[in-house]
């Protein structure tokens, strides 16, 4: 069995990992490598798919596989894998925590009362009063719900079909994304990037926010309308907005986001995928297709994730 | 029975609250009430005690009770218990969980890159790596040091006396002051004021932390010589301070705690005592005096807590 990985950065840290859990595979490396059985790529090159004309399948190395469906050699005749979990739920939780904790805290009203030298207590509130909304339940999304439903707070959850998820209270279609948006003073996005997603968080679904809402977009940059949530800061209609991911990375050095009081910026590393998780998970996969069994994690292109 | 509660603020609160817990009794309120059975306090004048000759036991509404052994007609006989945890665990988690997150997830790095307009991304790390340290493992200690534990984080935690916590590793005495500073990344303070613990954290035993250490007192501004602190900070072996308490409060508005860019102030609020909580904990209390039970938070004044 052949299998090629294809991805810019840490090839050999995967080529070590999967041969460690593939000994029976020869490992190719880059795009010109022999045709093989399986490919593991991120954001591999056009010609890529010109010279692996025998794929079995192919494995995406991140959870949002939508430049990789932007690709158009990409053959549509073959299964597209993309990474469940693999660390990144415990990464997401992380940061969406450290945010609800941060909000919910009134840390930027202190940190602005320091500034002014002013000593200023506020009284105490209650996590169960303080509703978190998280827009997109798949395997990330649902894991942040869950555990910040866990920690106690108040947990709006919307996803484009019926979910149900014990301790949160679960919306969906338009009307459900109204709803959700309407009550979350912390909005978390982990939405798949995808034509019905895109700029989903326009100017009249963040003016449906309650004022002084923070948003958090940890999923594709692409979801946000960038101009109307500049506007809705700009106003104070959105205290904040802590953002990891921009339509165009790196974020442009003139962008209005780098300096905009209200807006916290962290370099597309809210979750990071773990080489021994995710290689291990590809392994099994892998397994699975050479032993014909039911694969998770593949992706209709139809729906684009 | 006679109750007298004597405190700055929330007096009528307290009242309420109480009379719904303890129907039988009187409530009196304020530094002139009758002689009592039982008082309530929270930093009382030096002459509440000479007008209360029958006090049975006297409740803190906090629960440290430094500045209560500091007034000098505290009548010694009289069994003074403080208050134990009454809503203010919880807090002191959400407070210690939001800036180990802070620190693990290298938050303050990504800003000081934002504001360099730097995309800067870092490598991620494992909370299993990642030691924090808790001073104090009493009510509040102890709970924050088993949160911290469960959600992965490494902690390692220091008591005066030897105390075993599932998950913890914990230390006691002088020698194991020393190996728990210097694994912590970030110092959490929860030790009571007493002689001993006034400026336990000197110039000697912060250069114990190693560099970039945070150091976060929720506890008394007297652990802390504020000197050697700013010292550190300047030097940059103590990257951050976390400051919820000062040995003066309101902190003075001359103090260069202000105005340092490491050093992040609240104003006292990391815990407040819930009110509907800790009535009930008194009153229980009261009823557990009434029939000769025994009654947990008595302080041992030789001690200190």
């Amino acid at each position: 069995m052949d299998v090629v990985i294809c991805t810019a950065v840490v090839q050999d840290a995967w080529r070590e990992a999967l041969a460690e859990h593939l000994p029976e595979a020869r490992i190719h490396i880059g795009a010109d490598a022999p045709p093989s059985d399986y490919a593991v790529v991120w954001k591999p090159p056009a010609e890529f798919f010109a010279r692996q004309p025998r794929l079995k399948a192919l494995f995406s190395l991140g959870a949002g596989v939508d430049s990789l469906l932007a690709i158009p050699t990409l053959p549509r005749d073959v299964p597209l894998v993309r990474m469940e979990d693999a660390g990144m739920a415990d990464q997401m939780v992380e940061y969406a925590l450290y945010v609800a904790l941060r909000e919910f805290r009134r840390m930027p009203e202190y940190e602005a009362a320091q500034a002014a030298g002013r000593w200023a207590p506020r009284h105490a509130r209650t996590r169960g009063g303080f509703t978190v909304g998280v827009l997109g339940l798949g395997v990330l999304g649902g894991e942040v719900a869950r555990a910040l439903s866990a920690f106690g707070f108040d947990v709006a959850g919307w996803s484009r079909a019926p979910k149900t998820i014990d301790g949160v209270h679960t919306e969906h279609g338009e009307a459900g994304l109204d709803a959700v948006l309407a009550r979350s003073r912390v909005l978390l996005c982990f939405l798949p990037r995808t034509p019905h997603t895109e700029r989903i968080l326009d100017a009249a679904r963040l003016a449906r926010l309650p004022a002084g809402a923070a948003v958090v977009n940890l999923a594709r940059g692409e979801l946000i309308d960038d101009a109307a949530l500049l506007e809705a800061l700009d106003r104070g209609h959105v205290a904040r907005a802590y953002l990891d991911v921009f339509a165009q990375e790196p974020l442009p050095a003139d962008h209005r986001y780098w300096h905009h009081p209200g807006v916290h910026i962290t370099p597309h590393v809210a979750a990071l995928t773990d080489v021994a998780i995710a290689s291990a998970q590809v392994a099994d996969k892998i397994r699975r297709f050479e032993a014909g069994e039911a694969v998770g994690g593949i992706v209709d292109p139809g729906r684009g994730y």
